[in-house]
């Protein structure tokens, strides 16, 4: 008996933990900055002269900030062996456990382009692609169209197709072949399959309800068809922009809000669609207008006062990594590491600096390598360490822990946290 | 509605990440080895020259391999402070959750003795034991008899007792006073109570079914109750062996095969009959013939391109270690370093070597402490130690993590794991 209901409890394991964190959390004036420097975990290699970009670069400003005390260890995003993608990634720094709470492709792309979504909106992410006359898809990309040309695209159906029965159908463009469609209406629901052969010399399948008996999918495939029907003659002398992809149909999933979850009411300074996507998606304000990390940190010390909770986003250490090249990985730290002065000129109270995961040079790729991570704070202990590095990481305070607790961590360091228990 | 979906899965947190790692899974044509030296791990003690056996021992190759690119780390094999038998320990290297896959004793030792399981088998672990003329238990052990006695006794028993009621009895001979009793036919089920006072001076209790609702064990309750009636007066004349004892009365549990599992034809290179059956549990294809860890290695050289996943097993580190004789495991270590240069003549993508516990010379037995393991693979990374040992393995960059999770790094590393979100 009592072990079943050990089990019982055990079983909602995780939402019991967010509960209790909850009831700890107090409201402060702290402030809290968390920079992400994306893909940033690497890993050594012979070939690389067995070091990292961060253990290769020249870092004199973390490294001061580490000398003064700070806390380090790494980081697993997912699960052991998980590689995620940027939104996995993020939901886990931010604090939401990322298997529980999972975002369709398209709700992401639809909020990196700025389109602010209802809650009962179906998303999905969209390609032109290149069909032959029998409507097998001959190329997934249409060629990479200039993002020029998607857009004038998108402009014409968005102009000729507004409504599809009762359902809005929203379009945007994105970058070159890619653009997003947006169902808005009553009685719809995703998800739906992909219309999306995925490879090439296949037809476009339908997109279909993943629960059939789920009335609101039902209707939306048939929405989803009939856009087909629609678009297609619109497109017919497009080539290579005469068909099109839709992936990941789905609604935005309920999220708790950021700013009642930790009780801090939190500013987005992110440069990129899919992160000012992923911030808006908990809730955060997106400050436009930065470009560079600079900037970025200089609006960051103009709106000090304004939030208590400061997510920095800083991309290029992950498009490095991706390209595999390491000089330029190695570089991108460099130039963050001589822009961090700025972020130090008004410390705040907390400051963690991390990945959302690795993004290996060796690998030309994201991957499951846990990230490293250090938090600085008047409570964060110094490990002794010289620099901030995968390998210095490796011996730090905070071990090896799931990312989702990172934010746990920042608010027990701003003193956010009580006690538990007497 | 997904995002019920998704709540629901979500309160299985295990079953639901195996489903999460399941839907990642890809099938490639990369090589895993997985090589397991029993009992590896171990502690330092003054006694010991504040060494442990893998501290101690010369180990070049294995030096080398580390020096080449390893990421290292210790695998907790249950949970904190819980001391496996060699059941759970592998079970976890397998990837299978000990906790939640339980096996019976009896199946262990069934599978190890090649007795082809069914599905609805109950199997039990028996002993010869003495026995008064009151029936009390005056040796659990029946004076640990020769192997050749108690095969003999076995044919004995196994020629005149083939059937009790409609349920077919298979008595096969292990070592010394061991032997397996498994029960086939319909309507049958276990677990039940041992038939064993698990202390001397006591009479043997009758075996009772574990769950008194369920009919199935009721009825193999009753056919035990009938094998001893028949039994015993059969063992009459036989002391010291003149009674026995039933324990780990169980079915064969429902094990998800290793290779759909994990989408690799697996192999299993062990010479000992525990850990073949362990590894025909999970469906491994058992290769026979090889006795020395270097004719293990030899096979493995020849069934390369056979098989996706290599499991070999060295059994020694553990023997030495439950002698309590560091010399002995410290060679033990240094015969398996010398071998080691016969299995890298073709290197799997993906290397793996650890225990399946430790099993400290100072505590002559299995312990709690977590082994070290190392994995080598091109996307391992370097955790830049000098050598594979307990102390070093506490600075890796695998930290401290469940052994069911060593597979699913494995699986990352051969590049297995499809990325997790967009």
């Amino acid at each position: 008996m009592e072990f079943c209901q050990i089990l019982n409890h055990k079983s909602n394991n995780n939402m019991n933990l967010d509960s209790v964190y909850s009831e700890l959390t107090l409201a402060t004036k702290a402030k809290l900055a968390l920079v992400v420097l994306d893909g940033l975990g690497d890993i050594a290699t012979p070939e690389q002269g067995n070091m990292t970009p961060l253990e290769a670069a020249r870092t004199p400003n973390l490294d001061a900030l580490v000398r003064s005390g700070c806390a380090q260890g790494r980081m697993i995003p997912v699960a052991p062996g998980i590689t995620p993608g940027s939104g996995p990634g993020h939901f886990a720094l931010f604090g939401y456990d990322p298997i529980e709470f999972q975002v369709g492709r398209g709700v992401i792309e639809a909020l990196g382009l700025g389109i602010e979504l209802e809650p009962t909106d179906v998303a999905a992410r969209a390609n032109f692609c290149t069909i032959d006359s029998k409507g097998i898809v001959l190329d997934r990309r249409a060629g990479r169209i200039d993002t020029a040309v998607c857009e004038e695209l998108c402009a014409m159906l968005a102009a000729k197709i507004k409504k599809i029965d009762d359902v809005e159908v929203i379009i945007k463009a994105a970058k070159q072949h890619r653009f997003v469609v947006v169902f808005r209406g009553k009685g719809i629901a995703g998800p739906l399959t992909d219309a999306d052969p995925h490879r090439e010399k296949l037809p476009v399948p339908p997109a279909e309800p993943v629960n059939k008996k789920c009335a609101k999918a039902r209707k939306l495939a048939k929405v989803v068809a009939k856009l087909y029907e629609q678009v297609l003659p619109l497109l017919a002398d497009k080539a290579p922009a005469n068909g099109f992809l839709l992936r990941g149909i789905s609604n935005q999933p309920t999220i708790p809000a950021f700013s009642e979850r930790y009780r801090l009411k939190a500013a987005s300074i992110a440069t990129y669609p899919m992160y000012k996507g992923l911030a808006r998606l908990v809730g955060m304000t997106q400050l436009e207008g930065p470009q560079t990390i600079t900037e970025q940190f200089e609006r960051y010390l103009k709106e000090y006062e304004n939030y208590d909770f400061f997510f920095i986003h800083y991309k290029y250490t992950d498009g490095f990594g991706e390209d595999g090249n390491f000089e330029a990985k190695k570089k991108a730290i460099e130039e963050f590491d001589a822009a961090l002065p700025v972020l130090l000129r008004r410390k705040p109270d907390v400051l963690a600096i991390t990945g959302d995961h690795s993004t290996p040079c060796a690998m030309k790729g994201h991957s499951w390598h846990p990230q490293p991570v250090l938090i600085h704070s008047p409570y964060s202990g110094s490990d002794k360490l010289e620099r901030f590095t995968e390998t210095g990481a490796n011996l730090g305070s905070l071990g090896l822990f799931e990312a989702k607790y990172l934010i746990r961590y920042m608010q027990a360091n701003a003193k956010m946290l009580d006690k538990f228990g007497a």
